[in-house]
């Protein structure tokens, strides 16, 4: 006799089948499909979505997740038991056609975006956004109705399972009475340094070759994955075959590279998460802010480092000869420049919080019905005053038309942007107290003691525990934002 | 209410979407995918396989194919439904068991083969090879019982649907009674040439970039596909985006290049097939012996002939720039070039017919019971020794073990690329008659006119028609080998 437990991995290992596929015919649409194909690709990708849907709220499910409950498990088992349910309920929520319209009015609304954004055209957006954002607080409703939270923390749970707006709100508090004194500080002290830019061209082929170079010694296992180009960087795939994304430009070849290791952060994760549960929940990423803790661990933890760059610099100098820039101090300061702007995705990791924070503040009132879409503007412009000093009035460009996010309804992503920050802050000094000669292997370029404490003290977990579980362990505490604000004082002010 | 033939067509969209998924992730891993992803595709593409058997064998399907028989159907819907029945019955008649064993005994076999085939192991062989034919001998007589058709006639109805060993007789007897000594002739008559080879290395981006510009000239649309390279050069994706590959060596551009305008054959068909029956069986191409029509018709009839080679020289002579080989009659030799050959795939278009016929006749006796796995070698010597005057004794690896189509028992195929070639002189010799100037158009690289007669003729037809009628419309008669003879006679001894 299959017991139900059986049932529910077999289950989901179909689905995490369906996902490969749905994952590499989306990495392919990205990199390497003609425009002409892609009606034809969206229809294959929407089918697959409603079978996936459709697989995992199957009326069987509801009952072998009960009858599991009581079967003999391993306590692995019961976790991914736990995990199973939890994607149960959060996919059974929503009536099927509530689903469809959701994703209609989002991919309108995105759409229309990428022509309304470059015209900044707020009116013509707003038609289009307005009906995502009211689909959107329907979902928080109704997924808030089952799960007795707030409308915004049922839709926060989706990305960052356990995390609240109430601890949020601390947090960030935290953050907000420092935040803007650091920034000005550091802008103030590297006003007194010349800093000079690296002058290019710098030819792409050497741009990538130099790319790869870097990924290997960061530990990317390319017999289990690639390095291509997209208009957007991601890190996709599967954890078998991870694929990472990025762009180049012939006048900044820093932008890329650092994008370059942001992504092998992403696909260490993956390609290292436990062999023993692939295709089960359990064996997944924890979280999208864990996720980007990994990121952000190798792209401004390590990379950004003064040992990493100094590792850096003969590689670079080889891949495109000699030049003042690259000069020891130079470099240093040229990876570590601290400028608030307008664009989030162009900003420093000390500006960068205050993006995020702004964007929490905003579509967390919007969603909980506090404000409404007419008030965006106003409250971006007082906002981005208030914390970064900039006056966007009128320019909805570089203000609240400037994301893809919001365009589709993915309310509630955008803190783990900054809680992926922190926990990267706080990782990396737990790794440097395990690991006292870290900064010599850096500077040789011998990541092998910092890999294997990755690997030890979260990648080999994947979605065994809670992420407070998961970090404690790691690191002796749960979240504690005062590692991320040391490190940006030692790193600029120190 | 909807009717059965809705139902019956929505099913067949939705198996489109799938294929299409498979179509996609199936390129990626002959073009993409890195070693370490193999296991975890297999999987992924296995679990699609088992959904799509199970969706078009769902227990609804017959009743909806026999409900829809008395519905009120337009011509086209008729010929769908037709398309749609063939194929029900096909995959129904097979016990999932079935499929599933043969589909591993193949699989081992293949996988053994390819290193057992470098060692000329026969034996090794013949312990894997022996299950596969054996199993297809089972799933023949279980066709044949259905169909009241011969064993072999049932698996060759899989890849030609309306062929017949008897028809294939007469055709191949023909075919055999002047082939030997129409190459014995043309050997002859090409000692008295001298003809220089090309000299290399050519470089590959160059070689690519040739190919490109040639793709363009033959109208492949880039909006809708690409150019790869795999180690087994195909034509993949789906008809709206259609995924090509070849491959290069420095040493010889020849071949990659007449492999590309092999493919594009294959590539212009699927690109042009009815948009308005996208997604459903008559909308798909007929045949494989017309899809290899297709890319014959681009490669032997239209690339090879004298005006292309003339208007290619100066692409060739800009690409790599002059030489001897390159002047206009070594040109016009180099490239109809006849030999006798122990290997089908490097063989010219005079010999293949050769190497298909002996094919044919050996897994036609084992189908059918005549012979066994063990005569094979003696067999295949004899046979090659008459058609080709070629001695293979002992030489298993590059007589009886060359091919890989046998390996995972698709026994009825080969037939189809020597029929391929002779729709192709038969529609060419039609598409001549049609245009007048069709010799002044290709010598200045204007294949508009042409890509029209294919269009109106063969590609907007999908599977409307069977392969009879289709030609017959085309041409004003069905299949005719004295065109082939003829073509063979004329641009070799002409």
């Amino acid at each position: 006799m299959t017991n139900a437990y059986q049932h529910l991995r077999d289950t989901f290992t179909r689905l995490s089948r369906f996902s490969h596929l749905s994952a590499i015919t989306g990495w392919d649409m990205q990199t390497q499909m003609p425009a002409g194909g892609s009606q034809a690709r969206a229809e294959a990708l929407a089918e697959l979505s409603v079978l996936m849907h459709q697989t995992l709220t199957a009326p069987q499910i509801a009952d072998w997740i009960e009858q599991a409950k009581s079967e003999d498990l391993t306590p692995e088992q019961q976790a991914n038991l736990a995990e199973i349910a939890r994607r149960y309920q959060q996919a059974v929520i929503l009536p099927e056609k509530f689903v469809s319209a959701k994703s209609l009015a989002g991919m309108q609304c995105e759409h229309a975006w990428r022509t309304q954004r470059p015209n900044n055209d707020w009116d013509g957006f707003v038609k289009n956004f307005a009906p995502v954002v009211e689909l959107s607080r329907e979902e928080a409703q109704i997924r808030a109705e089952k799960t007795n939270v707030s409308r915004y923390d049922a839709l926060l749970d989706l990305y960052e399972p356990g995390m609240t707006s109430a601890r949020l709100d601390t947090i960030f508090a935290d953050v907000k009475s420092w935040l803007p004194d650091l920034l000005k500080n550091i802008v103030e002290k590297q006003k007194t340094e010349s800093t000079l830019t690296a002058q290019g061209p710098f030819a792409i082929d050497k741009q990538r070759a130099l790319g790869i170079e870097i990924m290997q010694v960061l530990g990317f296992d390319f017999n289990h994955g690639r390095l291509d180009v997209s208009a957007h960087p991601f890190c996709g795939g599967v954890p078998e075959d991870v694929r990472i994304t990025t762009r180049y430009t012939e006048d900044d070849f820093l932008s890329a590279l650092l994008g370059i290791v942001h992504e092998t952060g992403h696909a260490r994760y993956e390609q290292n998460l436990p062999k023993q549960w692939a295709g089960q929940p359990i064996g997944e990423a924890r979280s999208t802010a864990i996720h980007e803790s990994q990121s952000l661990f190798f792209e401004m933890q390590l990379a950004r480092s003064e040992p990493f760059l100094e590792f850096l610099r003969p590689y670079v100098q080889k891949a495109f000869g000699d030049q003042s820039a690259f000069e020891q101090g130079n470099f240093l300061r040229m990876n570590q420049r601290v400028e608030a702007g307008f664009i989030r995705i162009d900003a420093d990791e000390v500006s960068y919080p205050a993006h995020v924070i702004l964007r929490y503040e905003i579509e967390r009132a919007l969603i909980e019905g506090e404000i409404e879409v007419r008030h965006i503007p106003e409250l971006w412009n007082e906002k981005m005053h208030s914390y970064l000093g900039l006056n966007t009035q009128g320019n909805f460009r570089d203000g609240c038309m400037q994301d893809i996010h919001w365009t589709d309804g993915a309310f509630g992503y955008f803190p783990t942007y900054t809680l992926g920050a922190m926990y990267a802050a706080q990782l990396f000094a737990s790794a440097k107290n395990a690991l006292p000669d870290l900064d010599q292997h850096i500077l040789r370029g011998d990541l092998s003691a910092l890999s294997g404490w990755l690997r030890q003290n979260i990648w080999q977990h994947g979605s065994r525990f809670d992420t407070d579980t998961l970090i404690r362990n790691a690191s002796g505490e749960t979240l504690n934002p005062s590692f991320f604000r040391r490190h940006l004082e030692q790193r600029y002010l120190g």
